[in-house]
């Protein structure tokens, strides 16, 4: 087998073996196959498509290219939750406390932002303590005693996945529904959940813009699920307009506690009500996605949710007292209200450019070591659909830097736009797709 | 200008600038861009093609990526021919003596054989003492004393090319029409002459296979050449069967002087002709080619030709007593003559397989820095269309190495097709584009 004839057979429209794609990545890995010869094939790829097999196979490859996680020791159905990516949405900080409380354990490896997305490691770094780096020994025993830990990757997980990412991301061949959803996939079944859930984020802060783009990415991971025995379910749900009202790491945590406290409803609420209902029907945990959301409810109201969230920032070092104190969270130093320009309805609330001021104003990273402010971003005081007067608050720049300010401040006010005219209301959840 | 933008514009469809395509090839020549970036580059052009200005742009920055020759010392319009490679196609080596015989200045650099096609440099070295490494001032010495110099490339020309292919050649990325006329058109125009002949073989010896693709080859160069100021023009020509009766290089040589001393007829002494007449047209030598066509017949029967291959050969060290006495030439230890299966016509010589069986008993190279033998090689007895009868001789084995013996003659046997039905003729010369 060699790879130049690989290539060709892609290049040409014909469906590569099971045995040929493991040829192709593990050589990858390896280095005896070149980037070059890689860089053609994906090139190949977004012009010739990958079949379903052809997918599944890529992705049991990747996964064979490293470490893989045994969660068998954890008893229960574990149900792991990946979102592919937007702005405000912290809903993994608000289910893994709530998902635990109800009685299903959940071990969550998440990773650091990038771009205009944000990451739930970066997140809970702005509480004090909170300790991300754990051993695989230490992740099992606390979710045996918790039922739940949230943590950074540990091991050498998919390591094909690193090396193609990276390549991708300089020969412009990322956006390939095939490739991405076998990244997402290949690194959830490394992982080693029982059960994975997907938020197939779309909209303007979502790296897939269309509905129809989603549904395939959805689709195309859910069949990977069947094709590699994890019940796999998507939800694609709605990233127009950031997900909660706060946008950068501190103030994320913040609106969190504020939810699991049922201090706070919502988009964030409603999402992670429907997400956590998901996870516990996949782990049969109750009857019926009625009983779920009833049983998610109480676990909020009657203080259960946010004390799983104590006993998370316990066991990891963390500072619990934030969740009654929320000002031992970092914050920023200038907080500077975006005023409205006219009379209207919120009309837009680009998520990608709100996401990216917040970025600017150093929430977040344009490349992967570059350092972060904890303590600025944005918060909302409207949401799409909203009524506004000339010159209310539409948003607070919590800022640290004067310089990067202006740059932020013409960013959210591209990001923001009014009409006379309310516009036409769109769901949080546009479907459900399941294996 | 970031490489990624270039690649994504392609890939998208879109037309890159001059600035853009120079700013690739710079970069990928100075090792500023890496060899990925160019591999998905060559992909997405593979899928997305090349316009003609930017076909044009590309020939124009691999002929800056390195040397250019400067043949204006030299008086007279300077034609240079080149075949897009054939088997038993020794044209050059008659070629050069007669329209340099005519009158015609030529300045010949030639290449190496690889694969199933032999190299004109490899064929001269067959005679003895024959000097092929010539340093330019030599080459400019040479011409203006006898009208013609045949010589291995000098200098630095075209880089580029040698880098692009050699990555192209791993990467499923060889068979692109825009890439493979940019390829040719740099290293003429780099090599100085003021007019360019192409002879663009078509056939199952040729790298086109189909007339369609030599046709869309022959125009693509032609609007290069227009495009940068060289009158160009092809030929497109037949290379279903060799096209002389010799293949190996001592064997091609000794066919090139019998075909200039006049001794032999038939398709190599009817292309050369051909050729060479279009040659003295484009220099404005001749008024037509009724007249050029006579002028070089002539030039053969009293003799003139053969002794511009006398005086080329002493210019450039070599034995001209070779002209007289072919023994001079180095010969095989063995031949073998492979025999009619059957009564009927020859239906097929298929001159890929014919080359292959010469490559195979030692004649050519399957890579770059193989060491040959000049002696080897296959001489045919007959041509498509000849009747033969069953153990008649078809042609000639010339080995040095019986092991190497069955293999080539397993694939002799499997080239020659004998039918009971005489084939369809096919013309020599399909047609003729010009700028």
């Amino acid at each position: 087998m060699r790879a130049h004839e690989l290539i060709l057979k892609k290049r040409n429209g014909h469906e590569l073996t099971r045995e040929e794609i493991n040829y192709l990545i593990d050589g990858f890995v390896k280095g005896s196959i070149p980037d070059y010869q890689i860089a053609a094939w994906s090139m190949a790829v977004y012009f010739q498509g990958l079949s379903e097999e052809e997918t599944i196979h890529l992705t049991e490859s990747m996964v064979n290219s490293g470490d893989t996680i045994d969660l068998s020791p954890i008893p229960g159905c574990k149900v792991d939750k990946h979102s592919t990516g937007g702005v405000a949405d912290t809903t993994t900080l608000i289910l893994v406390p709530l998902v635990a409380a109800a009685g299903v354990p959940v071990v969550k490896m998440s990773g650091r932002g990038l771009g205009h997305t944000g990451g739930t490691i970066d997140k809970l770094e702005a509480i004090p303590g909170f300790n991300v780096e754990l051993e695989i020994d230490s992740v099992v025993r606390l979710v045996k005693k918790t039922g739940a830990v949230i943590a950074g990757q540990t091991g050498n997980l998919v390591p094909a996945d690193k090396k193609l990412y990276s390549l991708r991301d300089v020969t412009a061949t990322v956006d390939i529904v095939s490739l991405i959803a076998s990244s997402v996939m290949s690194k959830k079944i490394a992982a080693g959940a029982d059960k994975i859930l997907l938020d197939v984020k779309v909209g303007k802060g979502a790296f897939m813009k269309s509905q129809e783009q989603a549904l395939e990415l959805a689709k195309t991971m859910v069949k990977i699920g069947a094709g590699m025995n994890r019940e796999t379910t998507a939800l694609i749900t709605n990233m127009d307009q950031p997900l909660g009202m706060a946008i950068g790491n501190a103030l994320e945590v913040k609106e969190a506690i504020l939810t699991l406290r049922g201090d706070l409803k919502g988009d964030l609420y409603d999402l992670s009500i429907e997400l956590a209902s998901e996870m516990l029907l996949m782990a049969k945990a109750v009857g019926d996605k009625a009983q779920a959301k009833a049983l998610l409810i109480e676990l909020i109201e009657k203080g259960r949710a946010i004390e799983k969230l104590v006993e998370i920032i316990e066991n990891q070092g963390g500072n619990p007292g934030v969740v009654e104190d929320l000002s031992i969270l970092p914050h920023a130093s200038t907080i500077t209200p975006v005023l409205a320009s006219m009379d209207g309805y919120i009309w837009e609330l680009d998520a990608e450019k709100l996401g990216r001021a917040a970025m600017v104003l150093g929430a977040g990273r344009e490349y992967k070591e570059q350092s972060i402010l904890l303590e600025v971003g944005v918060t909302l005081k409207k949401r799409i659909g909203d009524a506004v007067t000339k010159g209310e608050c539409i948003a607070d720049v919590h800022s640290m830097n004067s310089h990067n300010f202006d740059a932020a401040l013409r960013i959210i006010t591209d990001a923001v736009r009014i009409k006379a005219k309310k516009p036409r209301e769109y769901p949080l959840v546009f479907g459900k797709i399941a294996n």
